[in-house]
């Protein structure tokens, strides 16, 4: 058996995200049928990050293994062929050690949240930025914003389905970018609670809109889910990169 | 009677182009409709630039007149209202001089056209990049585009179907950059011939493919149509910006 890692892009729009379920077409389903149709081998696909329905990836990780020998360049250019005409695209193939699991050797994983603030609707990112009508306070979301630095418990920035048992989770870095109206969010963890960067991303905004006055310091030590802000929407969010 | 100018988003994908025509839906007549609906005057807009179907423009400027008088940010939202679910967006809208006309009054148009040189497919930019799979030769590309800057007699670079008396244009600026396998084409001029934008492009693609072994001027000097490159697919060009 031979194991690979796989690079993977996508626009989630029309997925019920990355994991398989009984109710619709996975990220994980499709490419795992596009590399059964390449092999001819019953396989499973694991990936770095279950992203939600309507989230993007220009980075995603997975890794699966196959008794046959196939070159890389092949293996990429005939998944994307079968992943064709799906918005799902091979980036790169690499052999890896058998050690390797794209989920749980992860160091570091980086989200891309995208906001637009302004008052008409989006035409070219719709679906893929959050457009904010109310004229956001920027200094405020980037002064608030790296409170969210480091080590801390962020049971308030947990959706109620989140099942993991530690709410305790470090920050690596955050850094926020606001350009013609558009405030992009970067943020760095070796992992997250269930929909973590869209409450953070929510949280910050409704900061930046003066709906919530309390500090982002504050809710975190509150730990109650009801003080951080609402769930920023999917179509925003992007994983760009994971690292290990 | 007022007269407004409009700045106007929109993707272009699903429509005929900026052109009202019998054959299908276009950005004009769409846009028309909702000053109909906003307004219940019978009225025609015009626009800077006759964007082509599938072609994208992030800073379109169109110019109609009405008899009522409408607050400025009542006919932006107003208009929007009308518009949805369009992919089209106006993003301003200011009161002019009776002499204005966003065609004729145009100085400087700016299009950005955007290419993506890898062997994938294209996922979150399908249809809003053209995606080249052989490796380009980026500094040639570099090199040869900056042979379009000045006045030329431009007759190689429009299509068979350009009724303009006068070939001759003059290229104010062309930059090109290259980024993370994206190349970004921006060129500026006060007015261009059919589809120039897009020979112009196909034709650097070619040269930096090595299909083409031509210097740029020399192509230009041929003013032979059969010597310049292919019309680069609509979908990777955006209309950026018009000055008055």
């Amino acid at each position: 058996m031979s194991k690979y890692k796989i690079i993977i892009e996508y626009d989630g729009t029309d997925y019920i995200g990355w994991q398989k379920q009984e109710n619709g077409k996975s990220i994980q389903q499709t490419i795992e049928d596009s590399i059964e149709m390449l092999t001819s081998e019953k396989i499973s696909l694991y990936g770095a990050g279950r992203t939600d329905a309507g989230v993007h990836a220009f980075g995603q990780v997975g890794h699966f293994e196959i008794k046959k020998n196939i070159e890389l360049n092949k293996i990429r250019d005939g998944l994307n062929q079968h992943l064709r005409p799906n918005p799902i695209a091979i980036l790169n193939v690499e052999k890896v050690d058998e050690n390797f699991h794209s989920r749980f050797s992860a160091k570091l994983r980086s989200y891309k949240y995208r906001i637009v603030n302004r008052r008409s609707p989006l035409t070219i990112d719709r679906n893929r930025a959050w457009a904010v009508y109310k004229k956001l306070n920027i200094k405020k979301i980037i002064y608030e914003a790296n409170n969210f630095i480091g080590k801390h418990n962020l049971a308030a920035f947990r959706s109620i389905n989140c099942q993991s048992k530690t709410t305790t989770k470090t920050i690596e870095s955050i850094n926020v970018n606001y350009e013609n109206n558009e405030l992009d969010i970067n943020i760095s963890a070796k992992s997250f609670l269930h929909s973590q960067v869209r409450i953070m991303v929510g949280t910050l905004i409704e900061i930046g809109k003066g709906k919530i006055k309390e500090s982002i310091s504050d809710i975190i030590k509150s730990k109650d889910r009801s003080r951080a802000g609402m769930t920023a929407p999917a179509h925003g969010l992007y994983l760009i990169k994971v690292r290990y």
